[in-house]
């Protein structure tokens, strides 16, 4: 047992692959490999500048180094980050704790009742302060939120103009966004201080910031009047913890309200991961994009949770999707939903009501000293008038160790959180010259700064989940009860085909909670952010090698941002060369759902390509597609290998038919764990790629999210990757390297965790990435040829091989037996499993994704589940069993099913939940049975159902 | 809400309180205190040295501020404590996990088995690797297990002879305990370089260090065998890590093996806690002190672990107790284990070689410029010849980040773990003025330094358990299931009386694992661990504070050792006095077992006082005792509020009666969670007192351990609290105001974990204590009036009150019914409780101490479980079910025994285990049915057993 991390990650070992080896009738790894991807693209080992593998303490070690680069400042900057206080309890039980960052997305809600729950109670939170109809269970942060509200704006609204209001006085990084955004669907922007209320120009919506970005506070309801009468729709983004005090949204008549739920105990992590958040009206449900929990009810009637309403979704809607948001942000939704859970509504009213007095009695201080401060009306950030001095007031702070905002050279903002404390107050106040012990401050009402009219009379938080786990031992135990519902990677495989759901070291973890990566404004100045600045250029540059490409901006906060970047890159270059008609994007039938929904937001038109019976791209049909719109061809999109899990062999074919079309070739990422060592996305004729960090580079899924979704491209789209006008670097600040424009609210995205993919890298070496390429791809091998007797594997390349992923085909088992893919999946809880991927990319299949974390004898262990569970549909189609009424279609068995008095089923108990032998000792007790999806999109209920209901 | 960390945790809000109030007919909780605390020994409240309460921030920041004055460094001392490398998995998932610290003692074996089949991992590594019959579940530190081992010796001798022979090469600390110790009990220790093997004088024992504490490995073989074939039993403290390699203390004819399993993944925490380990040979099993994990059978005949043996034990044998010991080290006794899992006998082997391998390269850099090295022999410690210039040496290194050994003037020691690098060697290479570029060592074998005859040839660690878990995933999961078999404080209230598990809160546990606090040598200079030192001045203060006491002393790291440190203190002072023949000690009928044990380590004959039958030490016994011994009478014990739950009111008396016949009154702490903030031990006549942090301070019960247990004294006897030769403060050094040796192997014991209880009182602040004594104490009324229709309350004091816990008792529920307390004990378990303290300090009864930290929710669903269970006892009387068949008798009902086709029993499945239907949504399982420990005990096995028993 050597000490490399590769040792620990991979979870064969060389005795176990021998084994595989064996089972696959092949001599060596390389032999494997060497047949399965093809020799076109085949890259020989060579050197890396990734060093080589340091072990899990020099990896520590260094991490606490470019940690310690980052100095540690007061951040009163504001624009809607600010400092807060992670409670300690939720900081341990979730944020490090496997049974929540590990989990999958909730896909198979009966086994993720403990995350759906703590996501209805974020949307009820939301609901609730905002005071509008619905919720969805996050947004990727408040900028993003704010395009988003402005396409749900489009689509519901009756207007024909393309006009959108914005709020002058919004975040300048929304603005940033809004702008690059609405000029790739051709809306156009208009900003306006909304003064001249009546002269409004027509628009199918606006936007307004709430508190704005100065801190004012004001009445918008007119204005959302005048909106509305014109057909337009208002988005608000909205402060929740000031909506603790002051009116909300949805009584003031907003259609729409979004924002961050950051500073609800979510660290600042230089930009993120937050949960941004997105709360509508009734009767905008359905336009809501991305995912909306909600209470269905299981087989026995019980309440149950789910994802509601998903044919909304990219997944299934594709290019008519209403978003092509993807991966959400649950691990910080759910960290923000237990702040208001711990904190309740006292707790969180006593917060604001602590953050603005001591914004008040700062504003106090200054006035009286005769310094001029900009509004009377705020909540927690305050401008402050320095003619001509803001560069020297900014500096002096930092030296006193406070990041101010630099506004203008005249003024400086300041924001209070509720962090700050009195003392932090004066230091301030000093650096405006105000010694505070020297100015009488009258005595008077520190709310005095909310205007009457505006202040909040209406209740919230009202339900006993926010009202109930007041005590560190009762929250701890509601923390536990709800991870012990779910099932995650710390109890078993989740072998989710596309979705790599490998192991998230401990120690590459670790870093996240440090407070020096934690509690980092994203607009910091660039010398306090030294260690982070250094760490990004080195994941920048090991990316851009492993995956052939010349530049990485790790700005995309998701999956589905890197894509919609590439492809803004892609029609940046096409612009820039004066080839504004290049709107085609040629898409295979079998590409994941979100290329279509990207390619929309890109502006461009989505022709999709056919797939031969091989599962791969017909060449003949996309020779053909290209011919047809040869003139107006921007891009295709592939992804490599194919979303059938295997290597194309025609893939040079297929890039070179592009690049002569003169369109760029768009590879998506999501299988480069299949790859990676072996060839890069760039030698096949790539143009750009987003790469998933929390696939191939080991970002847990955090049960829904966060996601990072890096774009990588070559030298000549460089120019059109992400920019951000707030940028450290100066190559990312626009106009120097990249220059396309923000797609995220934070310069460098979800910054905070990416240490876990720079520990990944650089405790594996190239060697060992390599290495875990071999072993995810053996392991997939080896599961297809174990099961291929009992399922026929769909698709495979040379050599019958398959590479990292198979899919099983359970057609023929239907047919058969009348065992859906949905009894096998639920069934396979029974076993002790999740469920692998369903249905992607082919109806009526399951896609299996073990990774290279899996050791052979919990391979084994799903295959031999499998294999059972093969035998018991057989068992139904021989009548032993009635089609109705068997361990299959009743599955998956909860606890309180079985332990009944009455048992009528054909089967015995123990077969229900106790299948094999092994599983005594492990056993996972799914919490409710099967759930009846419809039922619940016929009934949409997406906040907590009153206690009662569980009785 | 405020943002008190009182509130959070204190379980009961003011509304609850009320309530509480209400059904106890009280106006106030001042009003119930002053009621129950008798006015004698009430104190008002006053101002405190305490600071006014911190938050969570606040407390956070200033330990971050304390951490930062300990200088990192990398520690080369050795002398028994080693930097080492916590694997991250094992670091989160169990040092960090409230699943495994927040457990309790595994004396509910039902619901331990996840620590306890960590613990018979830990038993077998130990065995395994010392080459003897039997191990036990931890010891508290090295040089007490050396000591236990002498005591052994002395047990198991047939030798009449008194002397102990003792190493010369042994550690210092582990010498200056023996000294301490030895002079108690009439031991006369004599060192011996065991050079003359034939001129060995006569002894009941001999201790032998290997390799020793200069490094020297030897082979002991021909002392053993001339020690034995003088009646003497031979103990040896061997390295575990260099028994990966060098012949194991079995093999050379030892009977016992003793030493710590520290650096295996247990950080050094500036001395503890750790896990020390004894192992014995075949035939001394029943003289095994402390803890010992057996296997045992449940009532499926399942194997199912339970405590062996427990009836040598101090809290059933008392007086005649193998030892003292009642707390082990449970929680770093499993990250050792799981370190040999994580590892195995590959990995440690190969962590052993590389260790030696780099302890010989120095050696060559050294030898070979010229340098003298003291040994040829060795593991990892060099002993380096530096004639006169020692000092000057050791500050070099200093100087370079190195800590060395200063042996004596003329030479440094330098000891080499897993930690070291190359350039580590090369930097203290040049301290001795090597140039290691310049100097040239021949290739050799680098383990020629450990002598062919010495070298390991057996295999070890052959068990499936420690060849399986190799990868993190596996080893992550078999984490988790482990925890998902215990129940912990983090699945519900554990009220056990006497134990006092209060909330361990997340923020006070947060300092533990910082390296700062982790990665600090014990005997490191002063200078470098100033924020240590900080931190205990003010912890010593405050406990003084609030216990009345003039002088603290942190060293012991468990209660029993806090103990025998006062006993000790008072035997020092009657000495000092002249009065060597005052050894008397008076201990109450009803005190706990741990206080006979230690009087008479501590060489005093115990005499017991009775008690009254209302719980109380009867007035007349005592003193016609008190008379009976007044010449010889050395102290007595009492134990406040007492062991009944109760205040007594007599305490001043009983406490005149001591002293005015010359004795001293030691006051356990045990209970004194009832009297913070209301009295004071040394108000009521006490003169030296132990605390444990661990129940009154927030440290968690780890499954076990680790505990610590300060000693506080009245001036006049603080010069004989523990000294130690190594401390780094000059008034713990000896010689100077504590003088009275020591009582553990690290100056300040288990300091690591004193961050905690630091935490606890800077956030509670002297006020939110007393709040806490008040909460607590209404809570435990609140419980005693809510069952007393249902179960006898047993004692009580003023106005009918009890202090922090009650005593049910179910003997007239036995007559009446036949159900046992272990019936209601185990049936609690189906109810989601842990039961509470069986039989103790009354056969027959449960005591019930709910602390300050549960809600009213939770006292609630408790009482509702007893009353219910109530009930099933009058069914089981009214013969609607038989007394051999029965949901009581049966109890504990796993999932699989309620889980089968056939059900013979004359309940439902559903009364089995969802007696209440609240409990379906938060269902524990027990793993095993109910344990027959009397089996275990007469077919005694303390190892894994074999893969195959589980089939």
């Amino acid at each position: 047992m050597s000490s490399a991390f590769r040792d620990r990650h991979i979870g064969t070992d060389s005795a176990a692959q021998a084994e595989m080896l064996r089972v696959l009738g092949r001599g060596s790894v390389e032999e494997l490999m060497g047949t399965a991807v093809p020799d076109a693209i085949h890259v020989a080992e060579r050197e890396s500048i990734i060093p080589p593998a340091a072990t899990e303490a020099e990896a520590l070690a260094e991490l606490r180094e470019l940690a310690s680069q980052n100095r540690s400042a007061r951040a009163m900057i504001g624009l809607g980050y600010y400092d807060t206080l992670t409670p300690s309890v939720i900081q341990r039980n979730v944020l490090e704790n496997p049974s929540w960052y590990t989990a999958y997305t909730p896909y198979q809600p009966e086994i993720s009742q403990g995350r759906l729950e703590a996501l209805i109670n974020f949307q009820t939170m939301v609901t609730d302060l905002t005071g509008l109809a619905t919720a969805n269970a996050s947004m990727l942060d408040e900028s993003t939120a704010v395009v988003e509200g402005m396409l749900v704006a489009r689509r519901a609204s009756k207007s024909a103009s393309n006009v959108f209001l914005v709020d002058a006085d919004a975040l300048p990084q929304t603005k940033a966004l809004l702008h690059h955004r609405a000029a790739a669907i051709g809306v156009s922007i208009r900003e306006t201080s909304f003064d001249d209320v009546a002269g409004l120009p027509e628009s199918f919506g606006a936007f307004v910031q709430y508190p704005g970005a100065t801190g004012r506070v004001w009445d918008p309801t007119q204005v959302i009047a005048a909106v509305q009468a014109q057909k337009g729709l208002v988005v608000v983004a909205a402060d929740l913890l000031a909506l603790t005090l002051l009116r909300s949204p949805g009584s003031m008549g907003a259609d729409v309200a979004v924002g961050t739920t950051q500073r609800f105990g979510v660290p600042m992590g230089f930009g993120g991961p937050h949960a941004g958040y997105m709360a509508v009206r009734a009767g905008l449900e359905r336009q809501l994009p991305g995912r909306l929990v909600g209470v269905s009810m299981d087989a026995a009637g019980h309440p149950a949770y789910r994802l509601s309403l998903q044919t909304r979704e990219q997944h299934i809607r594709r290019e008519k999707a209403t978003s092509n948001i993807c991966t959400a942000q649950v691990l910080l939704a759910v960290m923000a939903a237990m702040y208001a859970v711990y904190h309740g509504p006292d707790g969180l009213k006593r917060i604001a009501e602590e953050t603005t007095a001591k914004a008040s009695l700062l504003r106090d201080w200054l006035v009286e000293s005769g310094t001029e401060v900009l509004h009377d009306a705020f909540f927690d950030t305050l401008v402050v008038r320095t003619p001509g001095r803001a560069d020297d007031v900014i500096a002096d702070a930092r030296r006193r160790g406070f990041q101010l905002w630099f506004r203008d050279s005249d003024s400086v903002g300041v924001s209070i959180d509720e962090t700050t404390t009195v003392a932090d107050l004066q230091s301030v106040a000093a650096v405006f010259g105000v010694e505070t012990s020297k100015v009488f401050v009258p005595l008077r009402d520190r709310n005095a700064h909310l205007p009457a009219a505006l202040r909040r009379t209406d209740e919230y938080l009202t339900h006993p989940v926010f009202n109930t786990h007041r005590s560190e031992t009762a929250m701890m135990r509601y923390l536990k009860q709800l991870a012990d519902r779910d099932y995650a990677l710390d109890r078993g495989m989740i072998p989710l085909g596309s979705c790599t759901m490998k192991l998230n070291a401990a120690t590459e973890m670790a870093a996240v909670s440090w407070p020096e990566f934690a509690r980092v404004h994203p607009f910091a100045p660039a010398d306090d952010v030294a260690g982070y600045l250094v760490m990004i250029e080195q994941l920048e540059a090991w990316l851009a090698e492993v995956t052939g490409y010349d530049a990485v901006s790790l700005q995309p906060n998701a999956g589905s941002q890197g894509e919609l970047a590439g492809l803004l890159a892609i029609r940046g270059y096409h612009h820039s060369r004066g080839d504004v008609h290049r709107d085609v994007c040629l898409i295979p039938s079998s590409a994941h759902g979100t290329n279509a929904a990207s390619a929309v937001l890109a502006g461009m038109r989505v022709v999709v390509v056919a797939c031969d019976e091989a599962g791969n791209v017909d060449l003949a049909d996309l020779r053909a597609k290209v011919a047809a719109h040869a003139d107006n061809l921007a891009a295709l999109m592939i992804t490599y290998p194919s979303t059938h899990g295997v290597y194309e062999h025609d893939v040079m074919d297929i890039t070179g038919a592009v690049h002569e079309a003169g369109g760029q070739v768009y590879v998506d990422g999501a299988n480069l764990n299949a790859l990676l060592g072996f060839a890069r996305f760039g030698d096949l004729g790539g143009d750009v790629s987003h790469l998933n960090l929390h696939k191939t580079f080991a970002i847990p899924h955090g049960g829904g999210g966060p996601g990072v979704g890096p774009v990588a491209s070559k030298a000549h789209l460089a120019p059109f990757l992400p920019s951000h006008p707030m940028a450290q670097r100066a190559e990312h600040a626009g106009g120097y390297v990249f220059d396309g424009g923000p797609v995220s609210a934070a310069p460098y995205g979800s910054a905070s965790i990416l240490p876990i993919s720079w520990a990944y890298v650089r405790m594996m070496g190239a060697e060992g990435l390599r290495q875990a390429t071999a072993a995810a791809v053996l392991s997939a091998n080896y599961v297809a040829r174990r099961l291929e007797a009992h399922y026929p594997v769909l698709y495979a390349g040379e050599g019958g091989l398959v590479a990292h992923e198979c899919i099983l085909d359970l057609r023929p088992l239907k047919e058969a037996t009348g065992v859906t893919v949905d009894d096998v999946a639920k069934r396979l809880i029974d076993y002790g499993f999740h469920a692998p991927t369903m249905s992607f990319p082919v109806a009526g299949t399951l896609m299996v994704e073990p990774t290279e974390s899996e050791d052979l004898a919990e391979l084994d262990r799903f295959v031999e589940a499998m294999i059972a569970i093969r035998a018991e549909a057989d068992a139904v189609a021989a009548g032993e069993w009635p089609a109705n009424d068997n361990p299959l279609v009743n599955a998956p068995h909860s606890a309180a099913s079985v332990v009944t008095s009455e048992w009528a089923h054909p089967y015995p108990r123990e077969t229900a939940v106790y299948p094999v032998p092994g599983i005594v000792r492990t056993k996972y007790w799914p919490p409710v049975r099967r759930i009846d999806n419809a039922y619940g999109d016929r009934n949409l209920v997406c906040a907590c159902p009153p206690i009662e209901a569980f009785a």
